[in-house]
């Protein structure tokens, strides 16, 4: 059985039951590394891995040189279809929730043909954010809409202009486009900022409070209109 | 501090590590019931409650008569502050996720500003119907909107319409309003119809095969295109 197992936003505690049970008790765990030793998700996980189990690292480069995104993500695809193969179970830790932007989603496509698959979900990073925030997210009747802050600045703001509650992702260096957007819709004043939910470093700030300079890649936008539902 | 905690979606597994540990040891517990005696929320971590603790059951009717919803969250609201101002922390239980379209936030509106409030962030519906159908929910440059069923046909249309991915809430009676929604944006083929995700009586399947009938109250219509991204 291949388990896609969401590790949710950083705070080992926000890990569900069942995902720290499974990791506990399978013999392969496989997990992506923004470089060789450094993996987020396995971080998170750390006090609940056994000593002695097989482990994967998948290293997805931020910036691929040599190896592209797809070789990284089919080779470790056959590494784990190997020990599938073999008769044992594998699980692959996801960030936040896998089925959700989840890294997890390229090794699905690859593998849930051939083997049998249970995804465990987990907390998003928006709820993440919205918990440090203390503030209603979205209720009632409202639309509410994910939206990458990678967009182009007129397509982010056609789609902020139609939610009525919004989460506005990976942030990171796109904080600038993203304010002015916001200021665009007068709705500087309904903008709460939250990077790094859940860790140590976390920060939550109304917008015109917020950093200057480029946030960090697990920053996000918090937009709540309150005419309507 | 009053703790806001979600529960997640059913499965007493899904809970978070740290809800299940406030739920075991906070002196007070509030949770939302449908009618005396029938708490969802409650029923998803009873294994964690301890015996002697004191309980609040906050009745909220499907059908409010005698008492309105306002005046229900009112009540509730008082006999809580009333624990927190007798020096006690009070935990109250939400389905899902607090701030995702959560009872929790009548309650918060009502507190947050006389007494310190902590939230627990939970599993969203939507994260356990993606991981039940199997199938991604939004990943890359996605657009993706949370759309409760309960809106007038042309605005659901609409908003559905926008959006790269979607989930579609609350679907319940609504049902047959969906289908001709997504029927009339040639979705049916990327509709998957999911009900009581991770309970006993979890249903999957495409739209086209879902029942005929109106659907239980805690049912969803995920969606995603496929063109673009």
């Amino acid at each position: 059985m291949l388990y896609g197992i969401g590790v949710g936003p950083g705070d080992p505690e926000l890990v569900t039951r069942k995902a720290w049970r499974l990791i506990g008790g399978l013999p392969v765990l496989a997990y992506p590394a923004s470089a060789p030793g450094e993996s987020f998700a396995r971080s998170i996980v750390a006090e609940a891995i056994p000593a002695d189990i097989e482990t994967i690292e998948i290293v997805i480069p931020i910036r691929p040189q040599e190896v592209t995104v797809e070789e990284s993500y089919g080779r470790a695809a056959e590494t784990i279809a190997a020990r599938l193969d073999s008769g044992r179970d594998v699980g692959v830790l996801c960030l936040g929730d896998p089925l959700f932007y989840g890294s997890f989603i390229y090794l699905m496509d690859r593998l849930a043909d051939r083997f049998p698959c249970e995804i465990v979900p987990g907390v998003t990073s928006f709820s993440a954010g919205a918990a440090a925030s203390g503030r209603p997210l979205t209720l009632r009747n409202d639309v509410f809409a994910v939206i990458p802050a990678t967009l182009a600045e007129d397509v982010l703001a056609d789609r902020l202009g139609q939610a009525d509650s919004a989460a506005i992702l990976k942030v990171g260096r796109h904080l600038a486009k993203v304010r002015r957007v916001i200021a665009r819709l007068g709705l500087s004043d309904n903008a709460t900022y939250v990077a790094n939910a859940t860790l140590a470093g976390e920060v939550v700030a109304p917008l015109a409070a917020a950093p200057q300079t480029a946030a960090p890649y697990f920053s996000m936008v918090l937009v709540r209109k309150e005419s309507g539902s």
